[in-house]
């Protein structure tokens, strides 16, 4: 930490659904959070965003006191201002290489000397706008997932320069903030989350555009089957325990299978024309346009229980 | 049904973990389960240890009365005497096509005209058992996720010859007994299922062998990450909600990043040597070889919980 740098002080640059989130995720836990956006509008009301969700939270039981927590966040009048005193910065701006290249700049040339810098994106290694950076070594990607206070995975991507003390910092930030940790230990498109989902994902259209299966089937298998599991267990541990001997004697067991089943799933089907029409027309059929917006509360109701269940489970540490 | 055939009768052919999570399935929804297995001994032991299940579930609170629902098993003296009355029978036995060719040929002559066989097959499709029967159009794959009374769902495949009457039978009785029966139109190798599991396990195998990450590492970032959504929500439904227009919209704006992602994830890593080795080390450290039954029952706890809090919540029939 620099001189001027405060312990448990974050600054949330953007401050759209992922900053709000983050926010919520550090304030939460006692850190003073500071908001800034270079749109003043979004700025003016995202304390306000951010109480409606603290409440929330507190309806479902997952916290106590939303009034107390807002009282930790606060809009700056300036980057500057924002940065000043904190001792961890998240970035939260629009996914475009020279808008991150351009902020992370600033950010550079305006932090306290030890803060460490870390990118929500999803899909631009943090290589491509820290490079010409005099501190490019305490920049990172901390890829969160939405909403990161209801799912708690942080992806931790290192650009080659990324100092092992900037990365430490930042793992134990995300800890102390009760998220959790996972290392990206080289930069590679989708990082870990979005490359397990987008190879299930290849493989649920495959199974659709063949014609083996509809949506609504598709997704049966997996919210009544492989995704109960999964959701205490990863797909590793999950095939440990699934064979006598462990993962080893499993892949004894299933690996001929695994293989031959993967042999068939190397071509990629496009996400377009006929196939996407189909499955769009069969979820509009399920789900009508309108209340896709209604659905996303009852989704995010669903992982506020479920969250409440893991808590009382004693699973958030475990 | 057939003249002496039963409504809510069942017979489970082969008394294994499978077949015995099959006779909790119909016994607590109110059937008649007969048992039968040609191996005296298994068979003799069977009633005795779906007890020890239904006594965990009623300890669970996911159900009431063991006592009265094993009163509905009985175990059978003979395969005819297991068969008879039986609307439905659910065959069990070694994943060994000329096992199953055998025991089709004798369940085929013996069961009730009308009565559906379903095998629990996880990988031979059936018309490579079934295809001699004069009932072969009776015939199809009913392939549960152990234990079937922890994880609903059922991959309904027919062969060529099953007749629609048979399959929308078995459909029906899989709705009745409270299981989530999805249809494989095609016999295909590994049903939807494990194909499913499979994609993501290629992509995890090849993270762990490139070095991206550790075991550890992405089994977090499914257990605190994709996988909780997946407990209660589908792929499809997923991506649907995550963007404003839906999932055509999503397939829009993320196609492009998930093709891209898609083209590198074509080669399969194969599950032996030295990347078998090393993430065997990995689980020994995290678990030794000693716990891992001890863990076996710390999931099916697990499971419990995660279905009770389910029902709680009202998602059994949502």
């Amino acid at each position: 930490m620099g001189a001027g740098a405060t312990a448990r002080c974050a600054a949330i640059i953007g401050t759209g659904l992922i900053g709000q989130g983050w926010a919520i995720v550090f304030a939460r836990m006692g850190w003073e959070v500071r908001l800034y956006d270079v749109n003043a509008a979004m700025l003016a009301e995202a304390r306000t965003l951010i109480l409606q969700q603290l409440r929330e939270l507190e309806a479902q039981g997952l916290l106590d006191g939303a009034q107390a927590i807002i009282q930790r966040v606060h809009a700056a009048g300036s980057l500057q201002d924002a940065l000043a005193g904190a001792s961890y910065i998240q970035e939260n701006s629009p996914e475009k290489v020279e808008v991150k290249r351009a902020l992370f700049s600033e950010l550079d040339a305006l932090a306290e000397p030890h803060a460490i810098i870390g990118s929500s994106t999803s899909s631009i290694p943090a290589s491509q706008f820290t490079e010409h950076l005099a501190g490019r070594q305490r920049c990172l990607v901390a890829h969160p997932v939405n909403p990161p206070y209801l799912i708690p995975v942080v992806e931790l991507c290192p650009a080659p320069w990324t100092s092992e003390e900037a990365l430490q910092g930042a793992r134990a930030v995300m800890t102390a903030i009760d998220q959790k940790p996972v290392l990206v230990r080289k930069e590679i498109e989708g990082f870990i989350l979005n490359r397990l989902q987008g190879a299930l994902l290849q493989e649920a259209f495959r199974l659709a555009a063949e014609g083996i299966a509809s949506a609504e089937d598709i997704d049966t298998t997996v919210k009544d089957g492989l995704g109960l599991r999964w959701s205490f267990m990863g797909p590793f541990e999950t095939i440990d325990l699934n064979a006598p001997g462990g993962i080893a004697d499993y892949c004894a067991r299933y690996g001929g299978l695994y293989q031959s089943i993967g042999a068939t799933q190397g071509e990629c089907v496009a996400w377009d024309g006929q196939l996407v029409a189909a499955l769009s027309d069969e979820r509009r059929s399920l789900l009508p346009q309108e209340d896709l917006a209604k659905r996303r509360f009852w989704r995010d109701e669903k992982l506020m229980r479920l969250m409440r269940h893991k808590q009382d489970n004693g699973d958030i540490n475990g």
